[in-house]
């Protein structure tokens, strides 16, 4: 079989302005990029057409660190419910440069199931995060001048909490001290750089609903603390104004096309371990205007990525899926049954069966939310009859949920057919009840994260250093305890032990410190080892990519 | 009169397809971004036909603080030009955030004289500035990766000399340690940055002249020395091309339109003072390709920006201006007459008269290299007759060069009509002879400062400090003493410091360090004070600039 690029290459692209067309956009209105790529103006949101639409979220199991494929299947399910006449568009978080140049590659779909053009998407496709990453080292750079300016006066922080952020792995940024070289450089911080889809900016602009939300949830930035403890943020820096233009044409969602030519929003929001992991808001809404179902994606097994879809983006938006697609591969069942990692793609019938408890884990916890369910197994060519066939059984024995096996990788649309099918039965005739959260917005800080880990995750009990148990205080002296909670955990484990495979259930969840997104409106729980700025691979991906005779190698 | 932006807001712009098409470049060529940008494939590029055109080069006299208008006469004269029948294409540098978020602002030219669309130009335009960032710090995290990875090994360099770059003004990160917090989060560094004109990747950028040169400078690209002495370069790190694939779209220069709807490329190269400071040989080649004339810029006084575009990108392509244009202004000369800068707005003839010693400098330091001269006069509204007088009658009468007064801002072509007609008969009529660079690429690097510090800038000797002295014989042993100096300075002075105004000749010209591009294959030598990361004024422009009902407002 070709590469992702190779596919991606042989596709016969339609002028972006023909796929706005048939939706009803005339190319006037759009802002083109090239020839394959357009913003979509947030003005086309319609919520009167939006509530005759179908939304579906695409979650899946706990990944292997190379992901259970769920864009791909996002957008095989798309591919196939068009050729079965429901107009379908798929909605995806964009891809990151970290892991794109570092180890799990790009995140466009993969096979004949992609968003296209692949490399420009994986690349800096129409430059919303280095927007973003504009707007949140201004932020730092006016933030350390205005300390340094007004010290004379006496200004001083006595708590800094805003970080700098790169769209880049790199470890060596985790922790710094900036400021050094003399009081003209000033003043002397000991701070750090996140990865840019953890930078509040990217959650703003995933969770605002208009230009105006956007300003104002940027005004509402918690930079630090005054010593004499009042909240310092962007609106008393008086640069909201210019940090919202910086961000004005990336707050238009992005329009791309699928390998078969059917319309896609991929606009923010990849990263489900460190950040909430959903796309925006906007782009949500805009394809739910414009198509009659939606596919979309949270990141990450369901327990991070679907936990925080709903609890986070559904409360916010009134959002409400009518079905969640739960996709499991072979290869994390073996792994998650206590196969060695080198050997998941070899058959292993018992492995499979071993590995179930994942899967039994992560139906409940949906299932908990009012959600219908249909698993997808998403097919590897190395999968066995006999390994579907037990995964198969159980879901549809054992655990009573639709179960489809999804080929979109190597078929495109016609691999997903019966995916499509399973689906669109499920939501006509077996729709998700109303939504149903972990908690109330009147819980506390305390019990929202208890109804998380223990509610979800399986721990038996939590726990706050010292760090966290501070920033509490902070939390309920603002007001801020009715914001809902968005919990930064490994994705490989239901613990926040990244190697702990298996069942953990009752072991004891480690809040290590507590994160204030005042703009953002939630409070981001750091839960045991997990880095907010990922690091480099011993042999990165960009060992690999390169230009040859014009053409671009090594994306996927 | 209207601010830039509303002016810039009132023009109707052409679709770029029009304004492309017009010079023979069919729509499917180009890489559209929104309706009025574009870019245009160095295929373009056509060396039989750009012999045939004639360039002229915009520089200025020493800059006061908001500059001397240099991009807005340069556009005016481009418009006045086009006016006269001549097919004219301006070919710009695009605006770095770091100033249009700080003191200097934008750099699109102004008034009735602008590139537009001028609020994307001067944010984030066509991602080129993000483009560069991203490869120079990408190069950062896998320099750093390769080293963690490799030290168990024994791999370790002696000495590291790549650094960090942002588009922003951030004096805070000058000077910074990474690596902190643990043997996870290494190597610990002591590194900072700079901002990112500066990077060598911009040079690089500025001086390829194809895709597969821009690939060979990246893999020479020196990051450090190892413990055995030997140089660390971007071929070793093994990511050359990933590199290469992170700048292909931006290195195709970008196709906007003027106030007036006639072309205009604007492409890389700000900051003649801590960079080169011209725009890309690719974009200069293509508008001479294109037109029949082509109004190019370099930035800061002559002894910066001018020096550089004649030793430096003239002597790497074989480009000669047929004509250099110096821009004055009556603010500039009373400055260097001594004027206060606080009242320097007011009528002064006598101050005007006591500054011309600058100008003077300026026109005998363009006519060493061969060049013939028009000198233009930036007309601002407080300017009197009597100050222009006296302008005029010293460059007829003192020093026998063209003279003409630009009113571009306030009135557009028109307004540039006799500075057009001016400069159209000097290249037809009296044009520059041979290009006189000065000195041979075989002159010693001590040799080549000694030439433009004290030949150019009138220094009376130059002394090294230690750092620079040791990377001079780093520079010989590799055998790089055949590279042209770059050289990084002040530009309110002719001397390294930036507080002495007025004449300073004879001083002691300061190279404090030297940094070898060995990509860009140019020496840069860091003389005085200079800082190659700005800083932000008490009042950034960061304050002024907002979004009000959706009009962006504050830009200049």
């Amino acid at each position: 079989m070709l590469t992702d690029i190779e596919i991606a290459r042989s596709v016969k692209l339609r002028n972006i302005a023909d796929v706005a067309g048939e939706m009803g956009i005339a190319p006037d209105q759009l802002e083109i990029y090239g020839h394959y790529m357009a913003k979509v103006p947030v003005k086309y949101i319609d919520k009167g057409k939006m509530s005759r639409h179908h939304l579906v979220l695409v979650t899946a199991i706990s990944p292997t660190k190379a992901g259970n494929g769920k864009t791909t299947v996002s957008v095989g399910l798309a591919l196939g419910m068009n050729r079965l006449g429901k107009k379908t568009i798929v909605a995806l978080r964009e891809p990151s440069l970290g892991p794109c140049f570092g180890m799990k590659g790009g995140a466009a779909g993969g096979g004949y199931a992609q968003v296209l053009p692949m490399d420009k998407i994986n690349l800096h496709f129409t430059g919303d995060f280095h927007a973003i990453t504009t707007a949140n080292n201004m932020i730092s750079a006016l933030l350390d001048n205005y300390i340094h300016q007004h010290e004379g006066e006496g200004f001083r922080l006595k708590q800094k909490l805003w970080r700098r952020v790169l769209d880049i792995n790199d470890r060596s940024l985790r922790q710094v001290i900036t400021g050094l070289g003399g009081p003209g450089n000033g003043p002397i911080s000991q701070t750090g750089f996140d990865i840019t889809p953890a930078s509040e900016i990217m959650a703003i602009m995933c969770l605002a609903t208009s230009i105006d939300d956007l300003h104002r949830r940027i005004e509402n930035i918690l930079l630090g603390f005054t010593y004499d403890d009042k909240p310092f943020t962007v609106k008393d820096l008086g640069v909201a104004g210019s940090i919202t233009v910086l961000l004005k044409d990336a707050f238009d969602p992005n329009l791309v096309q699928t390998t078969e030519g059917t319309p896609a929003f991929v606009h923010c929001g990849p990263f489900a371990n460190i950040a909430h992991g959903c796309n925006s808001v906007v782009a949500t809404e805009m394809a739910l205007t414009l198509g009659d179902y939606v596919v979309t994606e949270a990141g990450f097994g369901a327990d991070l990525g679907a936990e925080k879809f709903y609890n986070i983006k559904c409360r916010k938006t009134g959002l409400h899926p009518d079905l969640t697609v739960l996709v499991v591969t072979a290869q994390a069942l073996k792994m998650h049954g206590g196969v060695d990692y080198e050997v998941i793609k070899k058959p292993n019938v018992e492995g499979v069966r071993r590995g179930l408890w994942n899967l039994d884990k992560h139906v409940r916890n949906i299932k908990r939310f009012g959600q219908s369910i249909v698993v997808a197994f998403n097919h590897y060519s190395f999968d066995t009859p006999e390994e579907i066939a037990v995964v198969r059984d159980h879901c549809i024995n054992d655990l009573g949920v639709g179960f489809a096996v999804n080929d979109a990788f190597s078929q495109g649309g016609e691999g997903a057919a019966s995916l499509a099918r399973a689906v669109v039965d499920a939501v006509e005739h077996n729709p998700s009840g109303p939504l149903r959260l972990s908690y109330e917005d009147s819980d506390s800080i305390e019990h929202k994260i208890e109804a998380i880990a223990m509610g979800i995750y399986g721990a038996g009990k939590v726990t706050c250093d010292a760090p966290a148990r501070a920033m509490l205080k902070r939390i309920y002296s603002l007001g801020l305890g009715h914001y809902p909670v968005c919990i930064a955990k490994t994705q490989y484990s239901f613990s926040t032990d990244a190697k702990a495979y298996g069942n953990t259930d009752g072991y004891d969840f480690q809040v290590r410190d507590l994160v204030i997104d005042r703009g953002a409106e939630m409070i981001v729980v750091i839960a045991g080892n997990i880095l907010r700025m990922p690091g480099l691979p011993k042999s990165p991906q960009a060992c690999r990519i390169d230009l040859v005779g014009g053409e671009i190698m090594g994306l996927s």
